[in-house]
């Protein structure tokens, strides 16, 4: 029985939002039955419909096949009740919003509705897991699996376990994502913000306080990102960079460059104040880099962007196939 | 007299060490007469065998023509002295050691055999320009002009002036770095690790102490940049990204989100020290994630990479050609 319904082919994804709708294309791409639910059944109208709209935009603008996206399409239920929704998973990805007590009441209703062997991951960004899950008995199979928005076009996934997770649950998680096609990554421990937003705050810090002490521009500050910075950082780490940046290597990067590291963190600010003033400081900036072009079009072209260069460093990958 | 040196089209490369070489080669790809010197003139015939040795290779992997190759290394033009060097100059850019005594006694020189109107550019990424040219004549034609290594990979440049830059200086230099095609944006005054330094420290800061506290291996932390952050950041800056994060845009974003920056920029710890112990912990789980490929085939991909990444960029921009 256990085995069975790990070998299932159905994933429920529970809450059809900004995030719940990109994860229904993840799997729903990869081939699996994906049954969809929200609490507003509105709101799964409109997924369906944002999501068949940009199906017929990919196939006309990125070239995929009409075969191709129909399949995609025909994996994806839509469900009337969260029973519904859960029969038979393997695996139930909860996207709802992002307040412990609505949590904590839907994880009680997957506990009890999910198979027996499903996982129960959550897309939460900011909530404690053992919070989530205290008192659960299906505590055990609950975990965090925190994407970057949206994760059908972001693969990373951040997984990690609370305080009563198996220790399988998290390994099943880390093989499930990765069959899926996305990148995920252990954390070891419970830290605010996790990796993504913890270095994101650290460089988003330095960039605020460089526009705010007049050193550069808003517009200057974005373009040493996007055309140096990021260039490298779309690749490799930071690790792997420093790795390359020397002739010898990491160890011979670090003590070389560790004192100007050093004296350099030492300058950096941390009273940053996120004030009205300074706010509208950085929009205005940002008007100013972007006026001619709406932020539906930005943010499409981002995504877009974002699907060529996945291709692209499929297509030219560091370690050719076979070599691992 | 001065305008027919300003529009001619000679550019001094002084100094062949890793930055001078390559800023050899933004200049020959841009048509320019690019006139080398080294003072160790071995360093010159190294520069050469390197650039045609990578122009043959790239003739091959890149599908250059070998037309377009044959022009570029016929604009490369050996000097042995550097008066030859500076020979009808309009731009002068220097990449000598980082040692503050070389650079004044090497601008005397040039201030003193450059063609007068000149500009006199240095690749300094610490040292202060006012230093440099203290009690130069020629200081209010000095400028910084910082590249990412190497420039003809990495397009962004940062350009700033010294207490006795002449601010027409900094504007034509602006204007020339961009038509040979890099991006240089304009720093306002002068702060430790310019832009570019200071946002990566930041970032480096992080992601060093979440491997410190155990949070996550060195692989895990370059997998969220690579797979994450960075392939937004190839194509968006921070605010870039912010701005379209929210649908209100960068205001509503960091009015939403502020409390969350504020609250995980005080937990970000700022006492990281790089002892050897941890520059080897680092070090060993970077030897982990690239066992099995050379640094210098990962140095080689990524600079091919980001070549590929910016002609993909080039290829698909957000904003078509003729709409600025």
């Amino acid at each position: 029985m256990a085995s069975k319904a790990f070998r299932s082919r159905v994933v429920s994804v529970i809450g059809t939002g900004v995030i719940g709708r990109s994860w229904m294309r993840v799997f729903a791409r990869a081939g699996l039955e994906t049954r969809i639910w929200d609490r507003d059944s509105a709101r799964i109208e409109q997924a369906w419909e944002w999501y068949k709209a940009d199906l017929r935009r990919l196939r006309k603008e990125l070239g995929l096949g009409k075969a191709e996206t129909r399949e995609e399409r025909r994996s994806v239920v839509r469900c009337a009740t969260l029973e519904e929704a859960l029969a038979g998973a393997r695996y139930v990805q909860e996207s709802g919003p992002e307040d412990l007590a609505a949590k904590r009441e839907l994880f009680a209703q997957l506990d009890a509705a999910a198979p027996p062997v499903a996982i129960l991951a959550s897309s939460t960004s900011a909530l404690d897991l053992g919070a989530i899950t205290e008192g659960l008995a299906g505590a055990p199979r609950c975990v965090v699996a925190h994407p970057v928005n949206p994760p059908h076009v972001v693969p990373v996934v951040e997984v990690l376990g609370g305080p009563a997770t198996d220790p399988a649950t998290v390994r099943r998680t880390l093989r499930f994502l990765a069959r899926v096609g996305q990148v995920p990554v252990l954390l070891r421990r419970y830290t605010p913000g996790f990796l993504i937003n913890r270095m994101q705050a650290a460089l988003v810090r330095e960039a605020i306080n460089l526009v705010r002490d007049g050193v550069a521009s808003v517009e200057a500050v974005d373009a040493v990102v996007r055309e140096g910075l990021g260039l490298r950082w779309a690749l490799m780490g930071p690790f792997g960079v420093a790795n390359t940046n020397a002739d010898g290597g990491i160890r011979e990067y670090f003590t070389r460059y560790g004192a100007s590291y050093q004296s350099l963190w030492a300058d950096l600010a941390t009273d940053t104040d996120l004030t009205p003033e300074l706010i509208e400081r950085l929009g205005t900036g940002t008007d100013l880099m972007t006026r001619r072009t709406s932020r539906e079009v930005q943010r499409q072209w981002r995504d877009d962007a974002v699907a060529r260069l996945r291709r692209l460093k499929e297509s030219h990958p560091l370690t050719p196939p076979g070599d691992d």
